[in-house]
């Protein structure tokens, strides 16, 4: 931590601020510049947080150096994780393609979307009982119904199941259908939620807030982490900006940066960043290429009747395409497409 | 709501439209353009928008007219509304000041910073006992004994209290204990926790989304509003921009916009839009010029070992100064200051 | 400065960043904590920006801690600058208005602008001779014919001149016309207009760029001042964000920051900020109360046949409502609305 | 044009909207739907604009349907345009690597970097002999000198020239040394350079404006293309977010989407994007999957050296994996790297 002085600081201000740095256990060395003086601080940086320094009379900034996260942190733990999801892994030289239904609608509809997903590539299985939506008046979900639905799709087609849940009173639930648990962007900072998912004994994919810092979304996986749950993948989905074109503006930097920072995998979402079928499939290029550990992508078997998110499903021609893109990008730039399990029933 | 045709699209697509909204049981009205082709409708938004009409083939762009929230709209509820928390109004022709430490920490800070917000005329009290926080390794509040402590010094001062919940799950024990539930910016898409203060029986303060747009905000209070729960103060606090200097840009507009969409009181929060003591003043003076019905600002005794938000918290002459400029200004402007409930005890 | 060493960092590394500030002359002091290293610079920081330090080995961030400008800042300069308009003052304790039509369309129309601008108690007359326009499509200004009749304006009514100029090659033109020179949002780094306006001779309004930093602000302000002149007023007129509810988001919080940080005055545009008329006035009563030195204002005798932003210009009893405020909020505050130049003809 | 009345408007105010369009040759066509009416506009929508339709009573809102674009749009240009630049192709089945320093420097430098770029499979060679620098104390560039420099070197690499030009008066200067104009991002909007070289006879790479829709970007190529000339390449270089641990924020996703609204061709700029070396290459490949008609990439000999954003400038390893890259990924999407022209002089 690095205090800056401002110029016109007095002795007894920098006296003032190295004293209570002592006190509190740490060390701190002046250097006196022409103009300012700034102060390097060595020891405990979360005691530092709570002294108030940038309270001080004299102060005029307080630099953080360390990253704030720890257990998520790339500096303490140099190998990248691999995520396991009932034996599907995420991670390493994999490219894993999880794909389905924006929400649970009918058994039909989410087998024939879980058979389309399985046809196209994919070893996981997505789909939403529990829906976060931004009006009251919209689809909210099926709720455990939904879970059923899901558990029985997944026992005729051989795909785990990565779900939504939206409120840490029904993480229990979900938990007792789900393989992998996921939290949304509007709940990346559902704090009462992340500590409950880091309790399930589930792994969790957390997408990023849709107006998150990279730094926060780590921060927010730490919370998972600090549970004792280090089986978290991160998934870029696009940020808020000024651009209209597109729903959200897929942050593709974000995937190397995170990879560098962290060790946990990171996929991204084409389908929720640009919020058109257009762009999914050159999105989808995209992140193979920039080197993410996954895509997560809706399809739907009737896009126009879709309860939630038609416009972006993937049905038809453009799901073939992307089905021949992932048996092939990933290949040239020296990974591979995980495979789906074994299926178990006649269904596939 | 209006569909827009793409120039390309063929009269067989728009005769598609056309029906799909028939069977839908509204009306649709083709305007025929040299380029392209427009289509009107009339009839249940909410259904329209389950057709999944951007998906149909040369369907263009679909625009939605009406206001997506009903229950918090002006359209329908032109007079403003004043909320009533213990007694004391928010709204109409008063100016309320909210005001106390960011986080409960001690009987001794609780109840000075009380007193200190009561001379400087607030006429009710804010104090976290349950924080989120961006890292998990910062202080999380105090929890039930915070509540308590808040009791205590309600007791002691008789100002009512406004405290924030985090996770559905607390909302009956907080609203056990508070006087009005406030529901912060992290939160604001957290729809479970909005749909149990709607169920409360207690007055809510929703903080805006550092990143929602004001429609977005206002759907969020529609969440609420729908459980029968009308007694809603909207909280304006800053929204996340590329500018650095402050932690927050003030979005001060906001304020007019959302009483002129919405019958609900505005109120503005200087202290976490700016993240800077200095800026305190500027901003609140900002937000009583500009019409907001309120103001909820933090205090301190020493804000120096504050252990959440010190940087911000006012004390002193800045405190002093806010004094002066509620009991001035307001008036000068054709408001007044609310007054404080009678004090209770020997406290004041 | 200050550089962040990483925590791989060899002493190698370091002792090559001691090196190459010894070697520029600068003084180097090493401060070596638990995970990291860091190194406080002393000396020339723009040579030091010169040494490519960020991309040395070991190097992790590099942190300037001075202002990057200094004619422009406060540091050097803690007294507040008053800029004189032909006579007309902007700073100190004034509260000067600037009003007139977006753009000269004809001399009737600049003419009544002008007496209605003046009726509401501007000091100075605002019109576009040359317009920036998104659109090659929209009109684009009256040119050299526009500065004639804004001159005209000038002696029928007594009012100083502010125009835009938005090409380097036009500078002395309008210079040879306008009392002040404006520099509009899309221009702010236009460093070429900058130079040319900096050596124009004449006082100069500079917009903030619509997405501009304070900090970058400030910079485009130094390139003016660093000709000479330093007659210059900044101008707050809204930057972009997701809000979509107006044209930008009035940055309210960037006049006190701006005006700690610099010397210069700061104004406000209420029009251009929201683009609608149902906000100029409230927009306007929060630039006066967070401390504006002044505010610039569309009117129009006609706005709904404007050729320019008719939407935002204000006629009839807004109008009226803004001469009362600019009247009575300033004195409220301690501050005093700027007088007009007593009239020179009979117009007024 | 789409006119959204009021709910309260009354039917004199429609026909006030329907009686001002027909007088500008119009037809509006007026839907009633149960709580609003809408009214659709047939003709020439610039006209429609001039009207001031917003300032209507009872008007709500106006909603603009047609590209505002014409001679820059794919709806009457759908064949892809290919740009020769002194006989190097961007756009169609190519994808063209554009390399070289960020500033000229010195003859040796040039050429070094010259090399270095041919070497990786740069057909053009880029170079600033100009500099638009936020600070007036940052280098400016060699100016004419370094024109000079770069023709040198053109002579002995036989690589074509794009250089940057900031000033509409040095565009017939910069033009009589250059093969390809560029037009940076703080000058997107600078209306008279886009017009200056729109006249100057040579190819122009426009850059977006770092806080630019890609509707306001497209619209400043028009600005160029109503000069007669329509040898333009539209350059996605980052937008201006709220994160911080990126210089910009690619929008990757601008490329269809500019690609789609327009016949232009589309490169990236993986350098500025980013701003880090380290996210040269992972954003290089992004651009190439998602379908980029070039890259435009930093290289010097000597980055920790370079005057001018050496902390991104690719060299050595970096390099060599870039060379690889550009030889292979295209290939395997179905593009062929565009080559160099033939070498005129012994350098090569």
């Amino acid at each position: 931590m690095v205090i800056v002085m401002a110029p016109e600081a007095s002795s007894d201000n920098i006296d003032a601020v190295v004293e209570l740095v002592a006190a509190a256990g740490g060390e701190a060395y002046v250097t006196r510049g022409v103009s300012r003086t700034i102060i390097g601080l060595v020891g405990d940086v979360e005691r530092f947080e709570g002294l108030g320094l940038r309270a001080l009379p004299g102060v005029s900034d307080v630099l953080r150096i360390s990253a704030p996260y720890k257990l998520v942190s790339r500096e303490n733990h140099v190998s990248r994780t691999v995520v396991s999801v009932a034996g599907v892994p995420i991670g390493g030289d994999g490219m894993t393609l999880i794909a389905g239904p924006c929400a649970v609608e009918t058994p039909e509809q989410t087998l024939k979307a879980a058979l389309m997903a399985r046809s196209a590539g994919a070893a996981l299985l997505r789909g939403g009982a529990y829906k976060p939506r931004t009006s009251p008046y919209a689809f909210q979900g099926l709720g455990e119904a939904g879970l059923r639905i899901l558990a029985d799709v997944r026992a005729e087609t051989g795909l785990p199941i990565v779900t939504e849940v939206v409120d840490a009173a029904d993480v229990e639930l979900v938990a007792s259908y789900a393989d992998m648990l996921q939290v949304g962007t509007r709940n990346m900072q559902n704090f009462a939620l992340l500590q409950a998912v880091g309790d399930a004994g589930r792994p969790v994919m957390l997408k990023r807030g849709m107006s998150s810092t990279i730094e926060e979304w780590l921060m927010a996986a730490e919370y998972i982490a600090q549970r004792g749950n280090l089986d978290i993948v991160l998934c870029e989905r696009g940020i808020r900006t000024f651009e209209k074109a597109t729903r959200n503006t897929l942050d593709i930097s974000a995937v190397p940066v995170a990879q560098r920072l962290s060790h946990l995998p990171v996929i991204v979402d084409p389908s929720h960043s640009g919020g058109r079928r257009d762009l999914v499939l050159p999105l989808s290029r995209a992140a193979i290429a920039v080197g993410a550990d996954g895509l997560i992508v809706d399809v739907h078997p009737h896009p126009e009747t879709a309860l939630c998110d038609g416009p972006q499903a993937l049905v038809g021609e453009d799901l073939e395409e992307l089905a021949t893109l992932v048996r092939t990008l990933p290949n040239a730039l020296g990974r591979v497409l995980t495979p789906a399990p074994e299926a178990v029933a006649m269904g596939v």
